[in-house]
């Protein structure tokens, strides 16, 4: 027997419309203070580090199938007719299941670690590359990111479906001031285009902290004067600059290699 | 004297409606054998290597300051009604001027260069990611791309955006088969998240071709046949994969700190 469900045919559900905010507006998350996780990949991911949904939502055709696996877990279970769904999901092919989260995690400490590996983002605009990255931190064995204020909402949907799960692995603190960055107690790298040492030729300390800037500014003068080294990655192909994400997948793999190597 | 232009007021226009398909549809470019680069920074990047625009398209408030770097070089100048150029755009804010170039490039080889230091993209799906990567190639020293059917069209918007001007640094072919790969005379590596050699542990060859595929299910197994190495990026988070783009950014990277390093 199914679990009890709320079921929702009309788009002016006053639940329904604050859901697909949820779902489509990266500010939403912050000002709700809950995350939408689409389809079964993410929705693991979270119950994998024990996130219990406080939401789960299906699409009619799919709660027959889904629900003896999730309907137990959530607090309210809501199942929409398919079109809603399918108005809900940013998805080219809808994934027909979703759950809610509360923010923040229980697991999340309140403040961050400053001697922890360190994932810095410094008004990041894209929420692409901030998913990216975020997977590749918690890929190279670092723990914990910090965003400073103006970098994209961390538990934004596309920010969350581009972290592919990553944010489970990560403690995450967002809208943090340059000022902030101060208290980290571990050596602040910084990437640069036109100074500092090779990457390919360096010896890095770890745990460390990797600072990511803005796609079109980089990083902030208040920021880069904190550094204590400022890092370029050869690119003999005479390009000015890589994507953020990718530079940022370069320096936090160098940091896992190096670190492997002095083992 | 502003160079003579053709104003157009009305969306209903064709020409402005082919103009619109360029701009937003992926598979636009393909069919109409041009592409279209919005804003200075690409039309610049095009200039650099000699390609001369077909049409340059204007928002009329920008016209007159525009038209003395643009006009004079473009078979056709095209002035659109500002709300027109918004509704062709598809930037948060439009750059309110763009060119339109004929494909294939007048530089571009009829058949791409087996002995080449290439990047091979099998079937990927994301358009950022895909110009992320074609970034990356250029900037780690690569000089062709080998897209096989299935990839996203090298020349839609959203990849020539994320691009950043690298169209314009590498020689680019598009709609391969596996067996085409047959004919690349370097060794052509695949990563693996199961199998091979550790990267940051293994002498690459130079000039290589790197593999990448499939956001979801990775390279196929008739090229995955071909690969002279099958090559792992080192994870100790432990999560199960990088973002392609990422993953791409370390291994090009890792070929051209490999032949400094050899030097």
């Amino acid at each position: 027997m199914p679990a009890p469900a709320q079921h929702i045919h009309s788009p002016a559900n006053p639940l329904f419309k604050d859901l697909r905010r949820l779902a489509q507006d990266s500010a939403a998350s912050r000002k709700q203070g809950r995350a939408w996780l689409e389809g079964d990949h993410l929705a693991r991911a979270a119950r994998a580090r024990q996130v219990r949904p406080a939401l789960a939502v299906f699409a009619e055709s799919s709660w027959q199938q889904s629900a003896h696996e999730w309907a137990g877990l959530a607090r309210q279970n809501i199942v929409l007719a398919d079109p809603l769904f399918a108005a809900l999901s940013a998805l080219p092919s809808p994934a027909r299941m979703g759950i809610v989260i509360e923010l923040p995690l229980p697991a999340q400490p309140a403040r961050f670690a400053p001697g922890a590996p360190t994932l810095v983002l410094d008004r990041v605009q894209d929420a692409g590359n901030t998913g990216s990255m975020l997977r590749s931190a918690a890929a190279f064995g670092f723990t914990q990111v910090l965003a400073l204020q103006g970098t994209a909402a961390l538990w934004g949907p596309k920010v969350v479906r581009a972290g592919m799960g990553a944010h489970f692995a990560l403690h995450l603190f967002e809208g943090l001031q340059p000022e902030d960055i101060e208290q980290l107690a571990v050596p602040l790298l910084a990437t640069s285009s036109h100074q500092g040492q090779w990457l390919h030729r360096t010896a890095l300390p770890w745990p460390c902290a990797w600072l990511m800037g803005h796609e079109g500014q980089g990083v902030s003068a208040a920021l880069a004067r904190q550094a204590s080294a400022h890092i370029r990655i050869t690119q003999p192909g005479g390009e000015e600059s890589l994507n953020v994400a990718a530079a940022a997948a370069i320096c936090l793999h160098a940091s896992a290699a190096g670190r492997e190597a002095g083992e």
